[in-house]
């Protein structure tokens, strides 16, 4: 299965600093918002299993300084688990999946110091358990793990990327993506390779996933199960918009425009219920959508202007499927457009991304 | 433990086109000598253990055309043994090793056409079992894998780079590393340094190494016990020779040539067997010496001259130390030093590498 979204589309991309600082300050708190998900998630297979060896894969870890966060996270709920019920620390062995496409050099680069970090901040400063890393370059739509190898299963913000764009979607005039203003084909299209891909994630992760292990999965979502109601707004949309005004103002030809489609889908909380329930190798323990306001991307502290910080953000999100289709020279302009529409945006009211979060044990 | 060597001295490393077709021919030469010591170790863990899960680990892989050469080979062994014992395939867990500062992007970036030759021209052209790879940076002078978790362990041409430079060497004049004018104080520096890392080496591995668990190790050695009776010559010689003269020619300050020793240890077979003695946890099933001709780095359809290839294939092995120490202005003046010696010895005789093949069993 092919997968071709360049890597730095994940939402933890960015390739300058800049990006990378606003990615970081938006990640930290869109992940902290599931935080009691994962840490009930953790503390339930901890309890269940007891495992002395804890095997835990990030799905889509993408390169940047928020790569290892979770991962931090979960050994510290495990570690205060183990001092509470006087246990001894398992060992953790830590798979950091993203596409083969992916900066993992800089990542692995970065495993000294975030080793260092646990052995000196862990709770009370005592020893914790060994910590083994590995790097597995692959996409998650198809088999990248051995038979039952996997105790938990982690996936922050890569699972709104599908592997490829559906076909069928000519007629998507003005779009990017399915968004409420798609006609039905076109929702249908990518609904059924959101079903197809969905699907086939679930099917490779419960051959992956020990019974009784644990996934949590985080992603780009809608609020209503109609698009046409849906009042969220994703990057798309700004971009979508953008790329219109350029198309009007002549700089863009219309047929690029229209033959400009992005591997993107949010589902609703109920179209990721029916695939899992149609799959049947788990049981789910949490599904719930929450809002982020997209100022969540700003830092209060900078000088420059809100919509200016957001622009960045999603330049560093978007900007390589749109360089790769409409070149490098337009780039800016882009850009300058987005950054218009979201001041506009944003002087009528809040700008809300909605995401999901879904938890799941493998059924014995 | 810090390993301060630059990746690119592992001998199967280089940067330049020229010394990747070197190195890759010069490896293919080295390792067809070991592969029937490899086969039976396979065959033998194979048929005593008939895992369902097979994992495999390569120490010090690097990142060039060679790299998954010998996990092809080895797979392609036991395929032909499910073959012939009409079993199915076994699940493949490749695990390949280097430091962290190798390039792991260029090795995953293949990965993808590696899988497709091995189910492409695997016996019979028959479907393979299942192959998952992952890489797992770090030095393997510490704990890299948790505990007993692999079945086989192969590492070419690595293990002669030691985690340091020893201390007490300063009297190691006109030479690089340990040789046969060395003092007998440098050799017991650098013979202590070694018993060191190999120890702790047999010692991580004797955790990592499921019980019945086999090892392959290939790196350069010595043909005999005392290093100043020894007639091989090895890379190290001919660079502290070409340093050497530059220093009478005052290109360099002798003071610098005596500050320079590199963390490289060529041990002879009895220093490998009292280590392994000493550590307990590995028999041995297999330990030899064998000789290869520096000729073998050639290619005899290239124009150029055999001591011209030597050189070109020798500075991609060493240049990077050599440049951190003395700067880059002198490398080229190095390399032609280094080129007229070795045409002056190869015209007195073959030159010869001595390399040291050990393989072991985790005792239970």
């Amino acid at each position: 299965m092919r997968m071709d979204v360049p890597q730095a589309l994940h939402m933890k991309g960015g390739t300058t600093e800049t990006s990378y600082s606003n990615n970081s300050l938006y990640q930290q708190n869109v992940i902290s918002s599931t935080k009691p998900v994962r840490d009930d998630a953790i503390t339930c297979l901890y309890k269940e299993t007891i495992p002395r060896s804890l095997a835990v894969a990030d799905l889509g870890c993408s390169s940047g300084p928020n790569t290892l966060y979770v991962i931090y996270e979960l050994i510290e709920t495990v570690e205060k688990l183990c001092r509470d019920l006087n246990h001894e620390f398992p060992e953790y062995i830590i798979f950091l999946n993203d596409l083969p496409s992916s900066d993992f050099n800089s990542v692995f680069k970065s495993l000294e110091s975030f080793k260092q970090k646990l052995s000196e901040e862990m709770v009370g400063g005592k020893q914790t358990g060994p910590c083994y890393i590995a790097g597995v370059p692959g996409s998650f739509y198809g088999r990248i793990f051995p038979t039952k190898s996997l105790h938990f299963v982690h996936s922050s913000y890569s699972l709104h990327w599908m592997s490829q764009v559906p076909e069928g979607v000519e007629d998507n005039k003005g779009n990017v993506c399915m968004t409420k203003t798609s006609p039905l084909n076109v929702y249908n299209s990518y609904y059924h390779q959101f079903q197809r891909d969905f699907s086939m994630f679930l099917k490779c992760r419960a051959q992956e996933v020990v019974e009784g292990g644990h996934m949590v999965l985080t992603l780009l979502g809608r609020g209503s199960d109609d698009p046409s109601l849906e009042k969220s707004c994703h990057i798309w949309d700004i971009v979508a918009e953008a790329l219109n005004h350029m198309v009007l103002e002549g700089i863009i030809k219309e047929d690029k425009m229209d033959s400009f489609n992005v591997p993107f889908y949010a589902p609703s909380t109920s179209e990721l219920e029916s695939e899992v329930k149609k799959e049947g190798s788990f049981t789910i323990n949490h599904l719930g959508a929450f809002e982020t306001s997209w100022e969540a991307a700003c830092d209060e502290k900078r000088n420059d202007s809100k919509e200016y910080q957001i622009t960045q953000f999603m330049r560093a999100v978007v900007e390589p499927l749109l360089m790769s289709h409409f070149g490098e020279s337009i780039m800016d302009d882009v850009f300058r457009h987005c950054q218009h529409i979201l001041a506009d945006r944003m002087s009528k009211g809040d700008l809300v991304h909605v995401s999901l979060c879904i938890s799941l044990t493998r059924t014995s």
